[in-house]
Protein backbone atom coordinates (compact mmCIF):
# COMPACT_ATOMS: atom_id res chain seq x y z
CA UNK A 1 0.00 0.00 0.00
CA UNK A 2 1.33 3.50 -0.74
CA UNK A 3 2.03 5.57 1.74
CA UNK A 4 -0.18 8.41 2.43
CA UNK A 5 0.28 12.57 2.14
CA UNK A 6 0.58 14.82 4.78
CA UNK A 7 -0.84 18.38 3.02
CA UNK A 8 -0.33 21.26 5.73
CA UNK A 9 -2.20 24.48 5.67
CA UNK A 10 -0.30 27.70 7.30
CA UNK A 11 -1.08 31.17 7.21
CA UNK A 12 -2.31 34.27 10.12
CA UNK A 13 -5.69 34.76 11.43
CA UNK A 14 -8.56 35.34 9.25
CA UNK A 15 -6.59 33.52 6.36
CA UNK A 16 -9.37 30.97 5.53
CA UNK A 17 -7.18 27.52 6.91
CA UNK A 18 -10.12 25.63 8.06
CA UNK A 19 -12.36 26.30 5.29
CA UNK A 20 -9.97 25.10 2.53
CA UNK A 21 -8.82 22.29 4.84
CA UNK A 22 -12.65 21.30 4.90
CA UNK A 23 -12.68 21.76 0.87
CA UNK A 24 -9.62 19.63 0.16
CA UNK A 25 -10.78 17.29 2.29
CA UNK A 26 -14.20 16.74 0.53
CA UNK A 27 -12.35 17.30 -3.09
CA UNK A 28 -9.79 14.36 -1.86
CA UNK A 29 -12.73 11.98 -0.54
CA UNK A 30 -14.96 12.38 -3.49
CA UNK A 31 -11.73 11.13 -5.39
CA UNK A 32 -11.85 7.75 -3.34
CA UNK A 33 -8.91 8.61 -1.00
CA UNK A 34 -8.97 7.30 2.88
CA UNK A 35 -8.45 11.19 3.90
CA UNK A 36 -8.58 12.89 7.74
CA UNK A 37 -8.77 16.76 8.92
CA UNK A 38 -6.33 17.54 11.56
CA UNK A 39 -5.08 20.51 12.93
CA UNK A 40 -2.10 22.05 15.34
CA UNK A 41 -2.10 22.17 18.22
CA UNK A 42 -3.90 19.26 18.78
CA UNK A 43 -5.10 16.54 17.20
CA UNK A 44 -4.84 13.98 19.63
CA UNK A 45 -5.84 14.02 23.24
CA UNK A 46 -2.52 14.30 24.48
CA UNK A 47 -2.20 17.35 21.76
CA UNK A 48 -5.48 18.89 23.09
CA UNK A 49 -4.48 18.99 26.53
CA UNK A 50 -1.51 20.56 25.69
CA UNK A 51 -3.51 23.09 23.54
CA UNK A 52 -5.59 23.21 26.41
CA UNK A 53 -2.45 25.29 27.92
CA UNK A 54 -1.70 27.27 25.13
CA UNK A 55 -4.88 28.70 24.40
CA UNK A 56 -6.52 29.71 27.01
CA UNK A 57 -5.49 32.85 29.79
CA UNK A 58 -3.85 35.63 29.02
CA UNK A 59 -1.36 36.77 26.16
CA UNK A 60 1.62 36.84 28.22
CA UNK A 61 1.00 33.99 30.35
CA UNK A 62 3.63 32.05 28.36
CA UNK A 63 7.47 33.07 27.70
CA UNK A 64 8.15 32.58 23.44
CA UNK A 65 10.18 29.96 24.32
CA UNK A 66 8.54 27.90 26.57
CA UNK A 67 5.16 28.54 23.91
CA UNK A 68 7.50 27.06 21.45
CA UNK A 69 8.20 24.07 23.48
CA UNK A 70 4.91 23.19 24.15
CA UNK A 71 4.04 23.47 20.62
CA UNK A 72 6.96 21.11 19.86
CA UNK A 73 5.46 18.55 23.20
CA UNK A 74 2.23 18.85 21.27
CA UNK A 75 3.51 18.21 18.16
CA UNK A 76 5.55 14.77 18.70
CA UNK A 77 2.90 13.30 20.21
CA UNK A 78 0.48 14.39 17.17
CA UNK A 79 2.88 13.09 14.62
CA UNK A 80 3.73 9.59 17.01
CA UNK A 81 0.27 8.83 17.94
CA UNK A 82 -1.56 9.85 14.96
CA UNK A 83 0.19 10.95 12.00
CA UNK A 84 2.83 8.41 11.33
CA UNK A 85 0.16 5.62 11.82
CA UNK A 86 -2.27 7.40 9.62
CA UNK A 87 0.09 7.76 6.43
CA UNK A 88 1.41 4.13 7.15
CA UNK A 89 -1.91 2.78 6.86
CA UNK A 90 -2.16 4.99 3.15
CA UNK A 91 -4.18 7.38 5.01
CA UNK A 92 -3.56 11.49 3.67
CA UNK A 93 -3.58 13.70 6.23
CA UNK A 94 -5.04 17.17 5.90
CA UNK A 95 -3.56 19.47 9.16
CA UNK A 96 -4.43 23.07 10.09
CA UNK A 97 -1.34 24.14 11.19
CA UNK A 98 2.22 22.43 11.27
CA UNK A 99 6.04 23.09 12.41
CA UNK A 100 6.12 26.05 10.11
CA UNK A 101 3.69 28.17 12.14
CA UNK A 102 6.28 27.63 15.13
CA UNK A 103 8.54 29.08 12.80
CA UNK A 104 6.70 32.04 11.70
CA UNK A 105 4.86 32.91 15.23
CA UNK A 106 7.12 31.92 17.88
CA UNK A 107 10.57 32.18 15.08
CA UNK A 108 9.83 35.36 13.29
CA UNK A 109 6.39 36.96 15.01
CA UNK A 110 8.21 36.57 18.80
CA UNK A 111 11.74 37.02 17.19
CA UNK A 112 13.61 33.74 18.37
CA UNK A 113 15.32 33.35 15.41
CA UNK A 114 15.39 30.78 12.73
CA UNK A 115 18.05 28.74 14.36
CA UNK A 116 16.35 28.22 17.50
CA UNK A 117 13.21 26.89 16.26
CA UNK A 118 15.04 24.92 13.06
CA UNK A 119 17.20 23.52 16.17
CA UNK A 120 13.77 22.91 18.39
CA UNK A 121 12.11 21.23 15.03
CA UNK A 122 15.06 19.19 14.24
CA UNK A 123 14.74 17.63 17.77
CA UNK A 124 11.15 17.38 17.96
CA UNK A 125 10.51 15.67 14.46
CA UNK A 126 13.59 14.00 13.14
CA UNK A 127 13.57 14.96 9.88
CA UNK A 128 9.93 14.23 8.91
CA UNK A 129 7.64 17.02 7.59
CA UNK A 130 4.71 17.45 5.25
CA UNK A 131 4.65 16.33 1.72
CA UNK A 132 3.26 19.94 0.54
CA UNK A 133 2.23 22.88 2.50
CA UNK A 134 -0.51 25.69 1.60
CA UNK A 135 0.62 29.52 2.66
CA UNK A 136 -2.54 31.54 2.59
CA UNK A 137 -1.25 34.95 2.31
CA UNK A 138 -3.40 38.13 3.32
CA UNK A 139 -2.53 41.28 4.71
CA UNK A 140 -2.52 41.35 8.42
CA UNK A 141 -5.23 44.13 8.47
CA UNK A 142 -7.75 42.57 6.43
CA UNK A 143 -7.04 39.01 7.66
CA UNK A 144 -7.06 40.17 11.50
CA UNK A 145 -10.82 42.01 10.68
CA UNK A 146 -12.16 38.74 8.79
CA UNK A 147 -11.21 36.93 11.91
CA UNK A 148 -12.67 39.70 14.32
CA UNK A 149 -15.72 39.52 12.02
CA UNK A 150 -16.14 35.82 12.38
CA UNK A 151 -15.38 36.11 16.08
CA UNK A 152 -18.07 38.12 16.92
CA UNK A 153 -20.72 36.80 14.45
CA UNK A 154 -20.52 33.10 15.35
CA UNK A 155 -22.65 32.44 18.73
CA UNK A 156 -21.00 30.22 20.57
CA UNK A 157 -17.48 31.31 19.69
CA UNK A 158 -14.53 30.75 22.48
CA UNK A 159 -13.21 33.80 23.17
CA UNK A 160 -10.87 32.35 25.31
CA UNK A 161 -9.16 31.14 21.94
CA UNK A 162 -8.72 35.15 20.60
CA UNK A 163 -5.63 35.09 22.39
CA UNK A 164 -2.88 35.69 19.77
CA UNK A 165 -5.77 37.74 17.69
CA UNK A 166 -5.25 40.72 20.41
CA UNK A 167 -1.23 40.81 19.36
CA UNK A 168 -0.41 43.82 18.17
CA UNK A 169 -0.14 44.17 14.28
CA UNK A 170 3.57 44.45 14.07
CA UNK A 171 3.62 40.83 15.08
CA UNK A 172 1.13 39.81 12.74
CA UNK A 173 3.60 41.56 9.76
CA UNK A 174 6.43 39.95 11.25
CA UNK A 175 4.43 36.61 11.17
CA UNK A 176 3.78 37.21 7.45
CA UNK A 177 7.24 38.38 6.83
CA UNK A 178 7.90 34.48 8.06
CA UNK A 179 5.48 32.46 6.18
CA UNK A 180 6.94 34.57 2.61
CA UNK A 181 10.47 33.39 3.81
CA UNK A 182 9.64 29.61 4.51
CA UNK A 183 7.81 29.59 0.78
CA UNK A 184 10.82 30.97 -0.63
CA UNK A 185 13.22 28.77 1.22
CA UNK A 186 11.52 25.59 0.43
CA UNK A 187 9.99 26.59 -3.22
CA UNK A 188 9.21 22.38 -3.48
CA UNK A 189 7.17 21.94 -0.82
CA UNK A 190 5.74 25.02 -0.05
CA UNK A 191 2.58 27.10 -2.22
CA UNK A 192 1.58 30.74 -1.26
CA UNK A 193 -1.93 31.32 -2.21
CA UNK A 194 -3.31 34.76 -2.53
CA UNK A 195 -6.28 34.51 0.83
CA UNK A 196 -8.28 37.11 -0.95
CA UNK A 197 -9.81 35.07 -3.83
CA UNK A 198 -12.70 33.08 -3.50
CA UNK A 199 -12.66 30.14 -1.30
CA UNK A 200 -13.78 28.16 -4.66
CA UNK A 201 -11.05 29.35 -6.32
CA UNK A 202 -8.35 28.79 -4.06
CA UNK A 203 -9.74 25.21 -4.06
CA UNK A 204 -8.94 24.98 -7.30
CA UNK A 205 -5.55 26.29 -7.32
CA UNK A 206 -5.04 23.68 -4.16
CA UNK A 207 -6.46 20.72 -6.51
CA UNK A 208 -3.85 21.18 -9.27
CA UNK A 209 -1.10 21.74 -6.66
CA UNK A 210 -2.14 18.18 -4.94
CA UNK A 211 -2.57 16.65 -8.25
CA UNK A 212 1.65 16.99 -8.81
CA UNK A 213 2.05 14.98 -5.20
CA UNK A 214 -0.97 12.70 -4.92
CA UNK A 215 -2.04 9.78 -7.43
CA UNK A 216 -3.06 11.47 -10.80
CA UNK A 217 -5.09 8.42 -12.09
CA UNK A 218 -7.46 9.00 -9.55
CA UNK A 219 -7.67 12.86 -8.86
CA UNK A 220 -7.46 13.69 -13.34
CA UNK A 221 -10.54 11.20 -13.59
CA UNK A 222 -12.80 13.15 -11.22
CA UNK B 1 24.58 42.44 45.05
CA UNK B 2 26.40 38.88 44.67
CA UNK B 3 23.98 36.85 42.90
CA UNK B 4 22.59 34.06 44.24
CA UNK B 5 23.22 30.24 43.34
CA UNK B 6 21.47 27.49 41.99
CA UNK B 7 21.59 23.69 44.10
CA UNK B 8 20.44 21.70 42.67
CA UNK B 9 19.16 17.52 43.93
CA UNK B 10 19.03 14.67 42.06
CA UNK B 11 18.00 11.17 42.37
CA UNK B 12 16.01 8.27 41.51
CA UNK B 13 12.86 7.58 43.22
CA UNK B 14 13.27 6.84 47.17
CA UNK B 15 16.33 8.63 47.51
CA UNK B 16 15.04 11.21 49.99
CA UNK B 17 15.50 14.44 47.89
CA UNK B 18 12.65 16.25 49.28
CA UNK B 19 14.70 15.78 52.97
CA UNK B 20 17.77 16.89 51.99
CA UNK B 21 16.48 20.22 50.95
CA UNK B 22 14.69 20.66 53.33
CA UNK B 23 17.45 20.37 55.38
CA UNK B 24 19.41 22.57 53.04
CA UNK B 25 17.51 25.46 53.18
CA UNK B 26 16.82 25.66 57.18
CA UNK B 27 20.48 25.82 57.52
CA UNK B 28 21.64 28.07 54.67
CA UNK B 29 18.38 30.07 56.24
CA UNK B 30 20.13 29.74 59.54
CA UNK B 31 23.09 31.36 58.07
CA UNK B 32 21.51 34.61 57.19
CA UNK B 33 21.17 33.74 53.16
CA UNK B 34 18.11 34.66 51.43
CA UNK B 35 16.82 30.63 50.25
CA UNK B 36 14.23 29.43 48.60
CA UNK B 37 13.06 25.50 48.19
CA UNK B 38 11.77 24.77 44.56
CA UNK B 39 10.65 22.04 42.32
CA UNK B 40 10.54 20.61 38.97
CA UNK B 41 8.44 20.15 37.33
CA UNK B 42 7.07 22.70 38.37
CA UNK B 43 8.04 26.02 40.67
CA UNK B 44 5.89 28.55 38.91
CA UNK B 45 2.16 28.40 38.18
CA UNK B 46 2.54 27.65 34.97
CA UNK B 47 5.09 24.88 35.27
CA UNK B 48 2.66 23.46 37.50
CA UNK B 49 0.17 23.55 34.95
CA UNK B 50 2.53 21.33 32.86
CA UNK B 51 3.28 19.08 35.77
CA UNK B 52 -0.48 18.51 36.40
CA UNK B 53 0.06 16.86 32.67
CA UNK B 54 3.09 15.12 33.42
CA UNK B 55 2.55 13.19 36.75
CA UNK B 56 -1.40 12.91 36.04
CA UNK B 57 -2.57 9.63 33.58
CA UNK B 58 -1.06 6.09 32.61
CA UNK B 59 2.46 5.52 32.38
CA UNK B 60 2.21 5.15 28.78
CA UNK B 61 0.34 8.68 28.49
CA UNK B 62 3.20 10.25 26.79
CA UNK B 63 5.96 8.66 24.81
CA UNK B 64 9.40 9.62 25.53
CA UNK B 65 10.61 12.63 23.73
CA UNK B 66 7.24 14.07 24.37
CA UNK B 67 7.45 13.77 27.74
CA UNK B 68 11.20 15.12 27.23
CA UNK B 69 9.79 18.13 25.39
CA UNK B 70 6.79 19.06 28.06
CA UNK B 71 10.00 19.01 30.85
CA UNK B 72 11.62 21.32 29.16
CA UNK B 73 8.57 23.83 28.91
CA UNK B 74 7.86 23.58 32.43
CA UNK B 75 11.69 24.44 33.41
CA UNK B 76 12.04 27.53 30.54
CA UNK B 77 8.99 28.48 32.42
CA UNK B 78 10.35 27.98 36.10
CA UNK B 79 13.93 29.27 34.98
CA UNK B 80 12.42 32.79 33.27
CA UNK B 81 9.97 33.71 35.52
CA UNK B 82 11.59 32.45 38.70
CA UNK B 83 15.24 31.39 39.01
CA UNK B 84 16.56 34.22 37.01
CA UNK B 85 14.85 36.85 39.03
CA UNK B 86 15.76 34.84 42.03
CA UNK B 87 19.53 34.52 41.18
CA UNK B 88 19.55 38.01 40.05
CA UNK B 89 18.13 39.36 43.29
CA UNK B 90 21.16 37.31 45.41
CA UNK B 91 18.50 34.95 46.38
CA UNK B 92 19.70 31.04 46.46
CA UNK B 93 17.46 28.44 45.00
CA UNK B 94 17.59 24.93 46.38
CA UNK B 95 15.44 22.78 43.34
CA UNK B 96 14.41 19.20 43.94
CA UNK B 97 15.05 17.91 40.00
CA UNK B 98 16.48 20.31 37.28
CA UNK B 99 17.80 19.42 34.18
CA UNK B 100 19.75 16.39 35.29
CA UNK B 101 16.58 14.66 35.64
CA UNK B 102 15.41 14.95 31.91
CA UNK B 103 18.95 13.65 30.77
CA UNK B 104 18.94 10.69 33.49
CA UNK B 105 14.88 9.89 33.12
CA UNK B 106 14.48 10.20 29.34
CA UNK B 107 17.90 10.09 28.27
CA UNK B 108 19.11 6.84 29.80
CA UNK B 109 15.96 5.46 31.50
CA UNK B 110 13.71 5.69 28.57
CA UNK B 111 16.94 5.31 26.15
CA UNK B 112 16.26 8.31 23.89
CA UNK B 113 20.53 8.85 24.22
CA UNK B 114 22.11 12.07 25.94
CA UNK B 115 22.91 13.70 22.41
CA UNK B 116 18.74 14.48 22.04
CA UNK B 117 18.47 15.39 25.66
CA UNK B 118 21.88 17.71 25.11
CA UNK B 119 20.21 19.42 22.42
CA UNK B 120 16.57 19.86 23.74
CA UNK B 121 18.54 21.50 27.14
CA UNK B 122 20.80 23.10 24.87
CA UNK B 123 17.68 25.15 23.33
CA UNK B 124 15.99 25.15 26.55
CA UNK B 125 18.35 26.67 28.76
CA UNK B 126 20.96 28.80 26.81
CA UNK B 127 24.17 27.60 28.89
CA UNK B 128 22.37 28.10 32.11
CA UNK B 129 22.60 25.55 34.51
CA UNK B 130 23.08 24.59 38.50
CA UNK B 131 26.45 25.66 40.75
CA UNK B 132 26.22 23.07 42.49
CA UNK B 133 24.10 19.50 41.97
CA UNK B 134 24.15 16.60 44.79
CA UNK B 135 23.29 13.44 42.76
CA UNK B 136 21.32 11.14 46.12
CA UNK B 137 22.59 7.32 44.86
CA UNK B 138 20.06 4.07 46.02
CA UNK B 139 20.26 1.01 44.50
CA UNK B 140 16.62 1.25 42.96
CA UNK B 141 15.48 -1.96 44.82
CA UNK B 142 16.12 0.07 48.26
CA UNK B 143 15.08 3.01 46.73
CA UNK B 144 11.68 1.96 45.21
CA UNK B 145 11.04 -0.34 48.61
CA UNK B 146 11.24 3.27 50.35
CA UNK B 147 9.24 5.07 48.33
CA UNK B 148 6.65 2.38 48.53
CA UNK B 149 6.81 2.71 52.16
CA UNK B 150 6.23 6.13 52.20
CA UNK B 151 3.35 6.39 50.29
CA UNK B 152 1.48 3.34 52.04
CA UNK B 153 2.36 5.30 55.46
CA UNK B 154 1.34 8.63 54.00
CA UNK B 155 -2.38 9.54 54.63
CA UNK B 156 -3.49 11.73 51.86
CA UNK B 157 -0.53 10.58 49.63
CA UNK B 158 -1.38 10.98 45.97
CA UNK B 159 -1.23 7.72 43.93
CA UNK B 160 -1.42 9.87 41.12
CA UNK B 161 1.70 11.01 41.46
CA UNK B 162 3.62 7.64 41.66
CA UNK B 163 3.53 6.52 37.81
CA UNK B 164 7.34 6.50 38.03
CA UNK B 165 7.52 3.98 40.33
CA UNK B 166 5.22 1.78 38.83
CA UNK B 167 7.97 1.35 35.84
CA UNK B 168 10.04 -1.80 35.62
CA UNK B 169 13.14 -2.07 37.80
CA UNK B 170 15.39 -2.31 34.68
CA UNK B 171 14.26 1.34 33.69
CA UNK B 172 15.55 2.20 37.25
CA UNK B 173 18.82 0.80 36.94
CA UNK B 174 19.36 3.09 33.59
CA UNK B 175 18.49 5.61 35.79
CA UNK B 176 21.02 5.30 38.35
CA UNK B 177 23.96 4.72 35.56
CA UNK B 178 22.54 7.58 33.94
CA UNK B 179 22.82 9.83 37.04
CA UNK B 180 26.40 8.39 37.66
CA UNK B 181 27.59 9.18 33.89
CA UNK B 182 26.58 12.65 34.57
CA UNK B 183 28.56 13.21 37.64
CA UNK B 184 31.57 11.10 36.05
CA UNK B 185 31.28 14.00 33.00
CA UNK B 186 30.95 17.13 35.15
CA UNK B 187 32.68 16.26 38.27
CA UNK B 188 33.35 20.09 39.39
CA UNK B 189 29.43 20.62 39.62
CA UNK B 190 28.12 17.24 40.80
CA UNK B 191 29.17 15.48 44.03
CA UNK B 192 27.68 11.67 44.13
CA UNK B 193 26.40 10.61 48.00
CA UNK B 194 25.58 7.54 49.55
CA UNK B 195 21.60 7.82 50.08
CA UNK B 196 21.86 5.07 52.98
CA UNK B 197 23.32 7.13 55.32
CA UNK B 198 21.17 8.98 57.79
CA UNK B 199 20.02 12.04 56.64
CA UNK B 200 22.10 13.87 59.14
CA UNK B 201 24.84 12.78 57.55
CA UNK B 202 23.98 13.56 54.41
CA UNK B 203 23.28 17.09 55.30
CA UNK B 204 26.59 17.34 57.19
CA UNK B 205 28.29 16.36 53.74
CA UNK B 206 26.35 18.42 51.53
CA UNK B 207 26.99 21.54 53.87
CA UNK B 208 30.65 20.85 53.63
CA UNK B 209 30.39 20.74 49.96
CA UNK B 210 28.70 24.18 49.64
CA UNK B 211 30.49 25.89 51.93
CA UNK B 212 33.07 25.63 48.44
CA UNK B 213 30.90 27.73 46.26
CA UNK B 214 29.03 29.64 48.97
CA UNK B 215 30.31 32.23 51.55
CA UNK B 216 32.64 31.00 52.94
CA UNK B 217 32.70 33.15 56.02
CA UNK B 218 28.33 32.89 56.48
CA UNK B 219 28.86 29.58 56.33
CA UNK B 220 31.74 28.67 58.42
CA UNK B 221 31.06 31.37 61.36
CA UNK B 222 27.83 29.54 62.19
Amino acid sequence: MARGKLITFEGGEGSGKSTQVRLLVEALSRRGLNVEASREPGGTPGAEAIRALLVAGETGRWTPLTEALLHCAARRDHVERRLWPALAAGTWVVCDRFADSTMAYQGYGHQLGRETIERLTAATLNGFGPDLTFILDIDPAVGLERAGRRSCGTSGTDHSEDRYERMILAFHHRLREGYLDIAHREPARCAVIDATLSPERINALILTKVAEIGPLIHLENC
